[in-house]
């Protein structure tokens, strides 16, 4: 296909391909002519992946372009390129000043539970910059959640995992790592919304009244 | 305490802070002198719940607006109030030309899980378009991991809600609604990426080797 169909079929406007080809972040399709290219559903593939990450996971243009460096560097094992690519799609936390306190509460945990996360997981300062903003706000009763959370995203990963390593090939175990994170994360946002506004009209609605209402 | 000292205790600059009272987000200090103002530990408390909403849940200014104009109104009834909070903490999806197929999507499952929720509430849209991306990217066996993330959604709802309803008062409870949602997202995405790291540590040093593996 030529690119006005690619861009069509992608939902990427052609001054945005054009970017990201720039950007090396998707490969130029078959010359034809000197000036005439032609692409296949490989960059089709390709665009919907790149607005999964950039429209709904909201990552920067810097983000998408070290995961694609660490896939396409093929210059480690398909555990470390897995791992990467996963770290690349955690998102930066606010700067914070000084994380230690919080830091240390992350290690407790992750040694409670039994995780094995090693000591770069990025996610670790996203958790620590999350706890710091409870303390913050003196919201530390909230700091129960932890547990609650902790075995739902468990739970979840015994289910998301399998999913990924059961395809074939590190690119499609990768697009799946990338999917499942960035949409899962979505997806997972939504439907608590909807849970909560089930409960909440459950709570306000029974004879009893709310739990701990007047 | 001066306007410095605010500053200081709750981490947001000056022209921030000037800013979002322009914005009406943060109500003035008690004058002094004519241009002398005092401010108190409702207004630290205030700022950091502003930057727990715009740093951690990148959420818009106008959206931090909208809610809190919710809750200031006072016009409606306390769960319409907590309600309005909640939905101005959804971000946006990304535009989708239709979503109508999506949206029979959710609405039959709502329907299956006899969950409570209004027509208006926006996580549904957000729900239907991440699913509208998977199906761009051809990803439909991802679908059935939406029983598992709304067991998982509404099990978590069940201890959240009451945490936020146990609370004295409309304004406490709208801040717990505020902090789980927007913290709730953060830590739960944090810690869903530490979990898939163990399990999938765990899946590749087995002696069995990655399930589906070569």
């Amino acid at each position: 296909m030529r690119m006005a169909e690619l861009s069509q079929r992608s939902g990427v406007p052609i001054p945005t391909i054009r970017y990201y080809q720039r950007e090396g972040l998707l490969h130029q399709g078959q010359l034809t002519s000197p000036n005439q290219a032609v692409y296949d559903d490989a960059h089709v593939r390709r665009l919907s992946l790149i607005r999964a990450m950039v429209e709904v996971g909201e990552m920067p243009i810097a983000a998408v372009k070290a995961l694609f460096r660490h896939l396409e560097a093929k210059d480690a094992d398909e555990y470390t390129t897995l791992g990467l690519v996963q770290y690349a799609l955690v998102r930066d936390p606010p700067a914070d000043t000084d994380l230690a306190t919080q830091s240390e509460t992350v290690d407790r945990l992750l040694t409670e539970l039994g995780w094995q996360v090693r000591p770069d997981n990025p996610a670790r300062r996203l958790l620590a910059s999350a706890l710091a903003t409870l303390d913050r706000l003196g919201q530390q009763d909230l700091l129960g959640l932890l547990t609650p959370y902790a075995a739902a995203a468990h739970e979840l990963a015994e289910t998301e995992v399998p999913l990924a390593l059961d395809r074939q090939g590190l690119d499609q175990r990768a697009e799946a790592v990338i999917i499942i994170g960035v949409l899962g994360d979505a997806i997972l946002s939504a439907l608590r919304k909807l849970a909560q506004e089930d409960v909440t009209t459950r709570a306000l609605s029974s004879p009893n009244g709310p739990p701990g209402g007047a």
